[in-house]
This record gives C-alpha cells, sequence and structure tokens, in this order.
C-alpha cells in the first residue's frame, strides 16, 4: 500500500465534502428549500442512468456519469453561479479554472489529470457524453422547477427567452428530453404566465 | 417517442427528490450540520472513482456506482436505520423491501426490474461489486467522522466494539481502504478514549 498516494486520496475525498454547502436556486421538488451541489450532482447521476437511451449519440455512460459527479466541484472555490445572473457569469470561467488547479491537484498526479480532463471534457461540451451530460444539467433543475409549481422562477421572475437560452443547446444532448422538458416543463409556465415573455409585457 | 415510458421515468426522477431530506447521523467533516442520503450517495460514488483501485477483486466500475446511487432510494419510504440503534434494525429490512416495491415500480418494468436488481445484489453483499460498494458504504462516514474529528461517536458515546462490529465485513471489499480507515479514522480515537473500549470501562 502506497501510503502518500491513499493521503492524497483521502484528503480530497474530505476536502470535496464542502460541496455540500454550496447552495443552488433550484427549489426541491416540495419546495421545503433549495438544494446543493452535491445533492444536484446525485439526482443527475441517477437521471443519466434512467434517460440514457435518449442521448442523441452513443455514449460511455461511466463517463459521463464520472463528469456529472464531479461537474461541480470548482464551486467550493468559485461558488454556485446563477444561470441568470449575467454579472456572475463575467468571471465565472476564469474563477472556475483557477478553483480546478487548486483542487484537482491535490490528488495523485495520474488521478488529478485524469479528472482535470474530465471537467474541461464537461466545459468544453463537444463530445457526445459532455452533451448528454449538459442535457441534463438542464433537465434537472426543470425536473424539480415544475414539481414545485415554478417556484423558483416565479422568486426571480424569470422570463421564458431566459430559460430558452439557458436551453438553447439543450437538444444537442437529447433531443428527446429537451422536447419533453419544453412541453411539459416549460410550456406551460409560459401559457400560465408564470415564466414571462416580452410581448406580454409591451401590452 | 414513447411519452408513457417517458411519464414514468420523469415521475421516478421527480420522486427520488425526497431522498434529498433524508437525514444521516453523520456529521459534515465541518461538523456544521448532518448530511443527508443523497449527498452521502454522491460522496460514495466519487470515492468509488478514486479508490477503485483498492477493491480485493476486478469490478465493473459502472455497477459499482450504479448501485451506490440507488442504495438507499428504499429510504425514502423507510428512513435512514442508525448503524447503532439495534431495536431499530429488527424490523429495517422488511421497511425496506416494501420500500423497494414501491418506489422501483414507478419506472418502466424492464428499468424497475434493473434497478431492483442491483439494489438487491447491493442488499446480498456477495458479488465483487457489492462488497467494493459496501466498503465505501463504510469508509465515507469513518472520512467524514475523522474530519469532524469524531463528532457524531461523542455525540451517541459510540463504542470501539460497535465501529469494529459495523465495519467486520468491510475487508471483503478491500483489504487497503479498511486497513487505511482502521489505522486513521479508528484507531487514534480508541487511543484517545474518544471511542470506549470495555476493558476502560470496567477499570
Amino acid at each position: 500500500m502506497d501510503r502518500e498516494r491513499m493521503d492524497a486520496q483521502f484528503a480530497f475525498c474530505a476536502e470535496i465534502d464542502k460541496e455540500k454547502q454550496i447552495g443552488r436556486q433550484t427549489w426541491l421538488a416540495d419546495g421545503s428549500r433549495k438544494e446543493n451541489d452535491a445533492e444536484h450532482a446525485w439526482h443527475m447521476a441517477i437521471m443519466a442512468l434512467i434517460l440514457q437511451e435518449y442521448s442523441n449519440e452513443e455514449i460511455d455512460l461511466l463517463r459521463v456519469i464520472s463528469m456529472i459527479l464531479i461537474h461541480d466541484i470548482v464551486e467550493i472555490d468559485a461558488g454556485d453561479t446563477f444561470a441568470y445572473d449575467e454579472e456572475a457569469k463575467k468571471d465565472q470561467e476564469e474563477r472556475e479554472k483557477k478553483a480546478a488547479d487548486r483542487i484537482f491537484s491535490m490528488l495523485p498526479e495520474d488521478q488529478a489529470k485524469k479528472f482535470r480532463a474530465l471537467w474541461d471534457e464537461f466545459e468544453a461540451w463537444e463530445t457526445p457524453e459532455a452533451k448528454f451530460a449538459r442535457a441534463l444539467d438542464n433537465a434537472q433543475p426543470l425536473t424539480l422547477q415544475n414539481a414545485a409549481g415554478g417556484k423558483g422562477w416565479t422568486e426571480h421572475g424569470v422570463r421564458l427567452e431566459q430559460v430558452m437560452k439557458r436551453n438553447q443547446r439543450s437538444s444537442e444532448g437529447s433531443q428527446d428530453i429537451w422536447e419533453y422538458c419544453y412541453e411539459n416543463f416549460i410550456s406551460p409556465y409560459a401559457e400560465a404566465g408564470i415564466l414571462k415573455q416580452s410581448n406580454h409585457d409591451e401590452l
């Protein structure tokens, strides 16, 4: 047993516990509180298991799930950037890269490289695996928004255009999941006026 | 797109959100609050990615992680049974089987069978994958107990024998992880008197 290697691995495992304290803007299904990054990643990972058949392209599911599990670890340092906060999004990339440099390098070098590459792959949004993981990164909060009756949208006065912009690449990972989410979790909220539309405001 | 199938899958995905509200007895690393089942499963799944090289036997990592992600879903109905609560453990199996019957059967039949089989495999503790997943189900709270200075043990007056009994099969999944955990996360707490030993009490 390589003691130094295990020390580094267990130190990393203890460090990532902090992800459980990074709050998100998505309410739980019953609207009792908002979820955190660790819960979000767990939920997305199970959704990958359940919904893998709807990926547009063939995927390596283990790579998808690995990516999902670690995709928000950088937020331990960089914090969660709300999808509709344009100001915070400006330096998001820089903050997250710095975080990735610090956190992944706690691992033994071979694993640091491997996990950093997985995170870079998710960020780059190019491979079939990254596209499917990204589609779920959008579908998971939509599932919860719907279960909680659009509570987070009402709270922040989110507009339909903002949701559509956030989801503009969701269909690249899964046309079926995107269509299902649009029809069931977005469109009814636009029709009910919970997601505001520009032309409604201009009247 | 099979609409009925997707309805069932998304209903399951919304239902499992409840796992985020099933509290455990393990304190977060910083001792600020206790974790929940969803956070625990996420943490274990990453530990499987990081520590897979220490499995005693060759394992299918995707099956290990799938098992880990879903292993506590039954607690949505059955609640968390504290590892050292002998009374609650008496009807734990019955409560959890009933929960598995209800929750997994929300899925389309092929997936209901698949996920139930995975849960049964974890429970049976016989395959290399189940043994490794179980080893992590023990190693993850030990990692946090240590980070939080044994706070949960102090709180409940847990005894060394209880920890050893809970971990009596941990080495079946990974001799290395078990040895590391014993030496770093258990033994020092016994030496410091935080985990009480019978002969100390009898003095």
